[in-house]
């Protein structure tokens, strides 16, 4: 029985659902021992502490010396040492690697990156453990996004790349008829080739998340990757590298196909974004480097997420307490440190109705801030909701953003009762006017939103759709009860091209987008070029290459 | 009845074929009385007389002036006028368009693109003739590669744009199970929307063979299309547009979702390619312009095919005649102005096997030019299948190419027994080393070959090999009756991301691509980065917006 055999199931799943966009998941986001095993997070957690100040048991080609570069948001000391290669020896045992990896074929690649996966997710508590240290995420949501729904990324990516390399016939015989004379037939092959090497670059949030579908993406397809983690969170990226290596070697495959690049030095990293032989280029992270690809790396084709500046526009709503709650709670997850949280809200100046009577702008924005307020007042939520923040320069720019405008809801440094040294800092929120555009058309990472006063309903649209086609988002969010303003908000949202929540008030949220039903992204506005997951995502990752002869 | 369904047959047999890559045509490529009417041809003839020294019929906004910029090779005069029209206008007026294009969904875009699609076809005859004049092709050429063979590459693109489309479902209700709680659901709609415009940018040669793919596969998407077409192939481009047009007034649709940009200024072409509201651009052209278009519109995604060294291997055959013969063929058609016809012969210096006996490379040499002398010297043949020379600067090179090597076969001025004035020239070949890799190694667009004698059939691979990844090339072929000779040849065109013909000897062509069964390009190497026609090419022409809520 062959991988792909045994994987066949989950395959077929992942295609019905991707198909019907209905909900489905293989992969359970209940952390619960009685479905991972009752020693499944001690286990997990125990095997990351001991990595923790040691060399991380990975060979690789070139390898010029070890380094650690992480460090953990809630002041965990990592020390993990990583082995830091030649650019030049990644590339060729890349390309060294890659023809036995075309010869498989769809189904053979399709298989072995299924049994990968299987592992990956028998390591789940493993990874969120990594993913919540270096990230700083709540252990909740390192578990469910670090673990399944990352996994789950992986598969829609993988059964994306299958159904892309499906509608390819392995072969077929033409047969031109010739009037009277016997027809011309020809014997032809079509075979997929990977346009060369993937490299992916993750993101120092969701190192797992915004990892899996480039990097399963450009596997499935033909291509060997090089994974270039952010250095601040490499321990995710290692782990499922290594995982994918040992499978590859198993399955007598050179476990080349897959390497970990790492480098204090940022020519490292540019010198394998230039590299000739890099075809691909899957990106999570700044304008700033993801400019500097497009301007430098110019023989890959790029995948790109950026920054972007998310909205939510509230026109009025007969849940005023469900709304409040639903952006608060959008608003604390992981200190908004997710590229999909709310960053603009937009209120018209004159107020809204609400089923609990009018709400002045100002009385909208105390009661948005109360309910931020009320879980991030609760020490245990707190803590596990916020989780820590990232980056230091994200503290900074907290405190800048208090300067910009009236502060709703200033931030604090709140205590962990686990970890001492954890980063955390409660949301801030600041109210603006549309005069303030130079302020809210930027993207302020963080846990930081705007509340911003426009001078009426229509103007809330007119402001909230320029900016979104200037600088882009991957979220909107709309409350009303008039459904002519929601169609009017679709229609922004289809110019925009940018995915729309319409009066959200249960569990579902704005910033959250669920596997095999919702695209992450439209890659139609500047905040990314590229959507988890569409056909376009994996179909130009390889190339068919015929032959035809005479039959 | 709705288009979509009128054409509803016409669309599955061109998705089926696809799907198979068997042999499928549904429009005719014989011109016969019988099949196309007995007045189809003078009819087509004379509407094409009908506007030569006129005002083209075509109306779009923003109109500055006419201009006439056609030279014909065959020494027609033309002095057809056509609209200019300021960019501004242009795209102002396909942006107003594109809206309602959107709202009418894959399905009706599709019926409305296939009703053009058939009239297109109606006018094959006018359209043939038009091609004709404009770029030299001889009447048969012009007919097939003109008409049906351009409109069956223009159904495959719109039948990949159905299926892209297709893969997305309308709608979705997403029911996530909370336990023993009430499931949280989530009605959700996906919306294809267009990346917005694209610009189609037609080359001199094949004005709707390489013109439909783009134009269709935008148009089919959701877009706004933009032609281009080469200064001095306009006619059929005018004549497309305006039936697209006409059929999308008919349906109460804005016109202007299609214009036709002309002008003596390169401006004017320029400021189209790098407005930002051109979201894709498909050009058929030359190595400059793609660079260009690579720098200065980096806004848009570039579809594009440009130069290439095709190249042909001779090891050994079985069939020396016959190989011969083929060759001569595809050196002769169109005078070699195919983006697919073969410039670069590698033959061993110490000569081939065959079933004729051993033959040095100096007899192959004398032999394909006995060939290729035999097609030209035959007038009757000759400028039916030569056609005229399309550019001047062609006849510069064909000179500039003897000067070059030995030269094994000369070119010579041949008159036509219609066209007093036209510009035919027989095919150049020039004997080569490996040494001359500076001459081989570019592309020598026109009726010039290179047999180039290299030091054993394994350098023969290496040269190719080199060569074309490299410089990239849309055709390559191999004649050898070693079959472990040709395999290597088979893992050198996946290398090389080419498309291989292997021992062509019967009426199939290297330079021919037929539409549903043939890859045109494998888009994998410096020649091309698409091909006709993958999903690669059609699916990132739109986003998905999705839009979601409680239901």
């Amino acid at each position: 029985m062959t991988l792909f055999d045994t994987h066949r199931a989950l395959l077929d799943g992942a295609l019905a659902a991707c198909a019907s966009r209905a909900y489905w998941s293989p992969f359970p986001e209940n952390a619960s021992p009685k479905i991972y095993g009752e020693t499944a997070q001690a286990d997990g957690q125990a095997a990351v502490e001991a990595l923790l100040g040691q060399d991380y048991p990975l060979q690789q080609p070139g390898e010029t010396g070890r380094i650690a570069t992480e460090r953990s948001p809630y002041g965990v000391e990592m020390g993990v040492r990583y082995p830091e290669c030649s650019v030049d020896a990644l590339i060729a045992a890349a390309q060294a690697a890659e023809p036995a990896w075309t010869a498989l074929g769809a189904q053979g690649r399709t298989g072995v990156l299924l049994e990968a996966l299987t592992r990956i997710h028998k390591r789940t508590h493993e990874i969120a453990h990594a993913v919540m240290l270096t990230t700083g995420q709540g252990p909740m949501m390192a578990f469910q996004a670090g673990g399944p729904h990352a996994q789950d990324r992986a598969l829609e990516a993988i059964a994306y790349a299958y159904k892309a390399q499906a509608d390819v016939p392995a072969e077929a015989t033409w047969e031109k008829p010739q009037g009277k004379n016997p027809p011309l037939v020809m014997k032809k092959h079509f075979n997929i080739v990977g346009r060369g090497i993937g490299l992916v670059i993750g993101c120092a949030t969701f190192p797992t998340w915004n990892t899996y579908p480039g990097l399963f993406a450009a596997l499935a397809t033909g291509n060997p990757v090089i994974v270039k983690p952010h250095p601040n969170a490499v321990l995710p990226a290692a782990i499922t590298v290594s995982i994918v290596r040992e499978v590859l070697s198993e399955q007598g495959l050179d476990p080349n196909l897959v390497t970990l690049a790492l480098s204090n030095d940022p020519a490292h990293t540019q010198a394998l974004a230039k590299s000739p032989a890099v075809a691909s280029i899957d990106f999570t992270g700044s304008n700033q480097f993801g400019r500097w690809l497009q301007d430098n790396a110019r023989q890959a084709r790029l995948y790109a997420e950026m920054a972007g500046v998310n909205s939510v526009i509230i026109e009025s709503t007969d849940q005023y307490s469900a709304m409040l709650n639903n952006l608060a709670f959008t608003l604390s997850l992981y200190s908004g440190q997710m590229c999909t949280t709310t960053q603009n809200i937009y209120i018209p100046k004159n107020g809204i109705q609400t089923d609990q009577g009018a709400k002045s702008f100002d009385q909208v924005c105390d009661d948005l801030a109360a309910a931020v307020r009320a879980l991030v007042d609760n020490p245990r939520v707190a803590t596990a909701v916020l989780g820590a923040v990232c980056a230091p320069e994200t503290v900074g720019r907290i405190e800048e953003a208090a300067g910009k405008g009236r502060v709703v809801l200033a931030s604090q440094a709140l205590p962990h009762p686990q970890y001492p040294n954890a980063r955390i800092h409660s949301p801030v929120i600041v109210a603006l006017t549309e005069a303030d555009r130079a302020t809210f058309a930027n993207e302020c990472f963080g846990p930081i939103s705007f509340l911003i006063a426009t001078e009426s309903s229509d103007s809330a649209l007119a402001t909230a759709q320029s900016t979104l086609c200037e600088h882009g988002a991957l979220t909107l969010g709309v409350y009303s009860t008039d459904r002519a303003y929601i169609d009017r908000t679709v229609q922004l949202s289809h110019r925009a091209r940018v995915a729309l929540s319409i009066n959200l008030t249960q569990g579902v949220y704005v910033n959250q987008s669920a596997a095999f039903s919702d695209y992450h992204a439209s890659g139609g506005n500047p905040a990314a070029n590229a959507s988890y997951t569409t056909l376009a995502f994996v179909a130009d990752r390889f190339v068919v290459v015929q032959r035809r002869e005479h039959a």
